[in-house]
């Protein structure tokens, strides 16, 4: 299991640049030529061309040289230049903290390494509410200030807890859904208003043992490894796009319940991990795949 | 990075027996019969004799066939037994929660994690008290039901600080203290009371990077691994038995405030895996190292 | 990826005694009561009870304490008290090399290593042949001074390769048949002659990625972790019991073929520990699962 | 461990430029223009400008839009531009195999995890003599067609074998010199010559367990976590700047033979991963330590 991912509080003068198009010749100097015009000093990128797929990938950190740096005549003044590579991208301000929701069922390993890392500010994020179908994990959200919202669901009432969830979505101004354990399975149309901006952490290592109960089936298949897989969701269950993945090691003495306490570290360092890759802008979606320039 | 041990809330029918003795023929016999003998059904065993020291180690499993255990009839039998082999030996009930206090300075990611696991029962002790040199973690205990104590500390009132922390110590009935980031060298007289029963993070791979900032250490020297060890404390600072440690990638671009954030979770994993260790009787101290029983 | 075990040629005095019975009060005290009275001095020993399963497996490394031990006479006083436990032993020499017959196709990265490993007595094992169905693999075989034969196979002459390649494992006394990325998929009955002495190293983390290319498969599903699995052969292709795994990451810039680079390290470091733990008798099947007493 | 690098035979059409100077606006530019400029298409890119030490990097993996690529009218061109930065640069062709040349003592298995990669194309290099102390490898590399000098070595004649070592090196035209446990520390002299052109491999996590017999130490220590350091030589004893580090677990029952043993697989594992990573041009050396564009 590799450690946390940086997830520093974005320094205090550190933009960063994103941009992803079809390939194509001079994609690299698009981007780093516009900075150098721009006066912005780069202190880290990469960037990646997929052979296979025809996608160009960047991500760069930059600091302007000079004071007053105008964000907006910055997305101005590069559009039309991304415009001739059909270019998408995005230009992220030091400091930014992405506003979250957070859902959860009734296990709170990962909402309680969530709410750690917000707290001490080792992710950059701000978590705007938690959303449960069980009342549970309610007083520990209240002593870190944040509102619970307590959203019983049936099979019946699908339709209508998931226009709740999408409601305080909205007024959050959520821009990432973080199903941490949620136990759920959200309908195709909440997949597609989420799309690229919904992790979940599915508790084996995708596409091993999909669907219900993974550490029982991994017991029974007597796997000597476990993991968990961070992805983003899609309307195929258990099949969205990988971000990360983390493993660790189990033996004959680990009864299903083992493997589920062992588990238990393994899926919330998974998870923060995607979370910091995801708010640090390290993250491409590129059709059933992610392109990830970690550290 | 490993996961975690097991952390089981000890099941409700599991004993264990731990001894160890000098090598010698029998050793193994002398504690397998006296089980059998009194119909106790061993659920996993493992023994080490140790070729270049001469000791012998071994860690039992097992649960009464018959209703009625007698622990004490079993202690008082099995002694005299021991004897013959100069063994000493130790017995843990079912459930056993061992009462620890915990040490900290400001740094709370040890603690919180130490503090999540026991409130949720995924760690098998009781914290009688957290005990720091700094106010500032005090809301954090006080939201677990845990009393906090602020206990100053300067090179002239040393004594009487660490008098005041061995009060706590034995009003509380500790039986493990564990240093979850202390920051505070402990004076010899302290070491010795603690002997065998005070787990310390070290944030370093020892024997490397030793003593204070180890990680801006670790960046001057440019390794590629940091990692963290857990060990007794002793009088030679940084130089206890060690019984675990955890260790993670780095790069060049982790500058020593990126090693720090690295690390925290590195440390909170290996101090939590030591003290599971620890407490499900998996650790024997014999000189300047230990036995593990793993899992 | 774990290091190697500790592959040790078994030492001078060293003996191993493994069993296996239904569980029953007892069955540790019936083992090691023997070895007592045989004045053999244990250095290591394991037992594991499987409450789910009811089985018992116990693994003993001991050595005699007097000159002059008689294996034949151990084996004959032990059988009776074994026999009222149900229980199945085996005792193993020091020094004990086991013969292997090892099958490859053209890819050499397992073959290559268990030669070296062979060679310089860090596997405790004999190759008594190596068998391909090409003849690409025939210098480096040589050059071991190991027999070399070629079978080529096709749909039509499978009976009668297979035929060939029993009469070498007989012929030779093969105790075990390695499988070192032979990719062909034996048939029932030679999967039935071989069970549970034939080792297979499939290319993924099992149950994910069974069958054909699954390196070619991890790449379309963007997995971010890649493996190997070494496994004992049934007749359920890639579903044998698992001994080990091994795992390494993976990213966005691996193409398959880069995939199927990073993943000859992990194959042959994974076949090479499971064949270690097979060799020295650490491994205990159990319905479709093992367990496996590692160091 | 991880698993080795991607170790391809640099593809058919992937040249590599790689650069380096002091920090300044516009180093990024000076580059990825030219790059534009001259028709070449950017498949992967990583650039580190280093806050601490004022020192940017660069390394940049293209292929020629147009036939007929002309590398000395590239360098020619770009000379002018890059003296503007002050930067030295490196362009190296596809296919390039670095000439090396290898130096053991008794211990084979980095070697021979050398040779195998080398000849089965793993490693993008060309072996061009193998130098040692001792005659006892001389077979081994006999039969890959590689010279073999045997030059023994006396306090008193050093000098005289170094010199011997030093011309194998200029005949050959090694551009590297793997010292692969070659278990003798070379003059200040030797190291001023090799430098940043010989790596060496140390049996330890270093700065832990430098000097001789590292095993031993960690023995001693009773460390749970063992390693291997490959690095630059330099005049300072395993102080060279570090270029990657491997690592695995061990236990009390891991006698210094055992550590040895298990010690192999890490060495060799993380001795081919630094060639790897050399020979890639991923590692650039900045006074004390290295930045390693690793993937």
């Amino acid at each position: 299991m590799s450690p946390m991912n940086r997830s520093v509080d974005m320094s205090a003068d550190t933009w960063i640049l994103t941009a992803q198009c079809p390939s194509r010749l001079g994609t690299v100097d698009v981007v780093t030529r516009f900075l150098k015009e721009s006066r912005c000093y780069i202190t880290e990128q990469q960037s990646f061309d997929d052979r296979l797929s025809g996608g160009f990938f960047i991500r760069t950190e930059f600091r302007p040289e000079d004071d007053g740096f105008d964000a907006d005549a910055f997305r101005a003044a590069f559009a039309p230049r991304a415009a001739e590579f059909a270019m998408s991208f995005e230009l992220t301000a030091p400091g930014t903290r992405l506003p979250v929701v957070i859902m959860v069922s009734k296990a709170d390993h990962c909402l309680n390494d969530l709410l750690y890392r917000y707290r001490t500010g080792q992710l950059p994020i701000k978590i705007r509410a938690v959303i449960s179908n069980h009342p549970d994990l309610e007083p520990l959200v209240a002593w870190h200030d944040i509102p619970y919202h307590h959203f019983p669901i049936t099979p019946e009432t699908k339709p209508e807890q998931e226009a709740q969830v999408w409601q305080v979505v909205q007024e959050t101004g959520a821009e990432l859904v973080i199903l941490a354990r949620y136990m759920q399975v959200l309908s195709s149309d909440m997949c597609e208003k989420l799309a690229g901006r919904a992790i979940n952490i599915h508790h084996s290592l995708l596409p091993g043992f999909k669907g219900a109960k993974p550490y029982h089936q991994a017991y029974e298949k007597g796997v000597k490894l476990v993991g968990a897989t961070a992805h983003y969701i899609n309307d195929d269950l258990d099949e969205g796009p990988i971000i990360t993945q983390g493993v660790g090691a189990v033996g004959h003495a680990d009864y299903p319940e083992d493997l589920v306490a062992k588990g238990r570290d393994i899926e919330r360092l998974t998870l923060a991990r995607a979370v910091a890759l995801h708010v640090e802008r390290r993250v491409f979606l590129h059709d059933k795949r992610t392109v990830v320039f970690d550290r």
